[in-house]
């Protein structure tokens, strides 16, 4: 049996598709951001990154490089183990509090990931309810995806954000089984935003609860950054909101919020967090002087905003095809997987300027774009430059400029 | 719908069995270790951990403290993105580099824990070859048994570490089939180690790929730590290595390695891996430096194996019920889930001594059990305190003393 060659005609495929990907490899610059590094064999570039989900600058802030070095210092690099031998620590504990605080919720639960924390939460979940349907957006991440397929329940998949049509879905279903609506908040490649009101009065009117992604949102929405659900006051009509660590606040893990009941059974039986190592002290210390710290950050989210705006508004003058978005991601259209990374490319090696492009998977093919993620960070001459390289790149490429 | 009364039914069930479980909230000392602080409510009180899967005590190194501070002061907390959108940092480049050259394959990957790196793999690799049989160890990890799962494609089970069955099963089946078999080197609650090589001499007459998980055994086994299959001279012969960051090496993560397109085939297509901000550059930084340091620290192994031989004579010596071993782990037989955790807590109430009950799903019913893992720092006085403590335990608790 000649596996190699089987492996080899899996990656020939995706070259053949203009979607094979290569990483780029790069070193973040504390204090500079996003200014960094950008490492090519044994050259080194500055660099200005585009399209990370650091969405406010937060993994340099000093409250969260001042926790973490504390941490390191006092309780050392990992946990030692899985939450249940030996591996619980304080600042799990703490932190845990936390984010059931932010959410106004019982009680929360600490991942290593988000995406762990959506497959293992929703496997088990819809599992533990015998017959459960899941009622699933079309374009919800795949880390839902894949904890919808896991808990082996018939899952039914409403068109994007489509009311009516989840609506339909709920109706023809039996009254007596349990039901789970599982979608996102912000959608993370286009900036839209659920219906999230209309999506709580239909799980009201139908008897299912609701699951809730806000991985784009926390930190960023809302008062006190509790996402798009405290944004809108519907926080206490979802069953159960999931979160990460790993982007507005900066650091990296995932967790769930919601009654204690649930917390509990998600603790007690879910595979993807018994079995392993917990989330290091030395993260857990970050990203809870983060969540502390940016609760109180109106003026960031204020300006993270007007950032997002302001590009946009930029980019509709210079005539690139920006998409629409009520968020602040910023795609850009390409509608083409080759071109796409051609353009990105180009912008790194004639301008420094990183912007990965995005292409199926993580987008539907022909819908390939550049995604562009402004913080508070970046400044009004970084965007300027950004537009003169864009046009001169759409020019040299003869791109389309309708969205 | 009443949801949470199904809930409470879950969890009802699970305090009704006597294994519910309780997570013992600590705070690791770090330069102290296996000293540590136990959290109960608003008491505090000073413990020694006896079930810490740090099992060198690297996560107080200060080499590995060295190389965190440096990267949370030059490169900040997270990662900032997946992967492929800004997320690869050059640690992340120098560590699969280094975990490469550690198991002497061509390549490697990292995740952001074992856990995931077992589902993803698993489940891609047997995905991707069309009618792949996986042949799996009985007692496979959690996270190998989701992996597998999770392909879709046809599992047999073949009895723990027994040869014969795998030829068996491997002799029923189709030969023109892709063929991988998945097993551990060290299982960890129990204590022993694989027939590695007649598995592997099994997969070189029926044409298998091998799956070997050395989390139990990197950093412990072999000249440089590659684990046991170093030890015996057979790293070549497996297919793909998965390793683990957070136990030997004391930090956070996990790691697959083998041929360039085995690596490559993980990294396009496991969505366990696309669709994750990636591993913190600092914890990145700390598990490199420890590698490094564990790397040449023969002498570490060797005291760490002594520690384990000197813990299970004194057991023996005691007349406690050891189980059989041939690794560092030492369990002690307990047989009853509720007594078990009754042992744990009088240790912790009147000694202070931290060893968690590992009571179903961890081990099978009817098998419950202390686990107890001496490291390097643990000292010949805390392992004379700790025998006193069990039987002082185990003659008020009135256990048996067979195993």
């Amino acid at each position: 049996m000649d596996y190699e060659a089987k492996f080899e005609e899996a990656i020939d495929a995706l070259k053949a598709e203009g979607r094979y990907r290569v990483f780029m490899e790069i070193g973040r610059r504390k204090g500079a951001f996003p200014n960094a590094r950008h490492y090519d064999g044994d050259a080194e570039r500055d660099i200005i990154v585009w399209c990370s989900n650091d969405y406010l600058g937060m993994g340099q802030h000093p409250d969260v490089i001042a926790a973490m070095e504390e941490a390191l210092h006092t309780n050392g690099a990992g946990a030692g183990g899985t939450r249940n031998i030996s591996g619980t620590n304080h600042y799990h504990v703490l932190l845990e509090r936390e984010l059931a605080e932010l959410h106004n919720k019982e009680a929360a639960l600490l991942f290593t990931s988000g995406y762990i924390s959506n497959d293992a939460t929703l496997s088990t979940i819809a599992k533990i309810l015998p017959d459960c349907i899941v009622y699933s957006d079309e374009l919800n991440h795949a880390s839902m995806i894949e904890g919808v397929r896991h808990s082996g329940q018939k899952k039914l998949i409403f068109r994007h954000n489509d009311v009516e049509h989840l609506e339909e879905l709920l109706a023809q279903s039996d009254p007596d089984v349990p039901k789970l609506i599982a979608f996102e908040s912000v959608y993370s490649m286009d900036g839209d935003i659920a219906p999230i009101k209309e999506f709580c009065d239909l799980a009201d009117k139908y008897g299912a609860m609701t699951y809730l992604d806000e991985v784009h949102a926390v930190g960023l929405y809302g008062e006190y950054g509790g996402g798009v659900a405290e944004r809108e006051g519907l926080m206490d009509r979802i069953s159960i909101i999931e979160g990460t660590l790993g982007k507005a606040f900066g650091v990296m893990g995932g967790y769930i919020t919601g009654t204690k009941n649930i917390i509990d059974v998600v603790r007690s039986y879910a595979p993807g967090f018994i079995f392993t190592t917990s989330l290091s002290p030395v993260l857990a210390a970050g990203a809870l002087a983060s969540i502390r710290y940016v609760k109180h950050a109106g003026d960031l989210r204020v300006k993270h905003q007007e950032r997002a705006a302001t590009l946009k508004q930029m980019f509709r003058d210079a005539d690139l095809p920006v998409m629409e978005s009520v968020s602040h991601i910023v795609p850009v259209w390409v509608g083409d997987p080759s071109l796409c990374k051609q353009v990105s490319d180009e912008l790194m090696q004639k301008f420094g300027i990183y912007v990965q492009p995005i292409n199926y998977p993580t987008v539907p093919r022909g819908t390939e774009r550049l995604r562009f993620t402004p913080s508070p960070n970046h400044t009004d001459e970084m965007m300027q430059d950004l537009v003169v390289a864009l046009n001169v790149v759409w020019e040299s490429l003869k791109i389309t400029r309708a969205a």
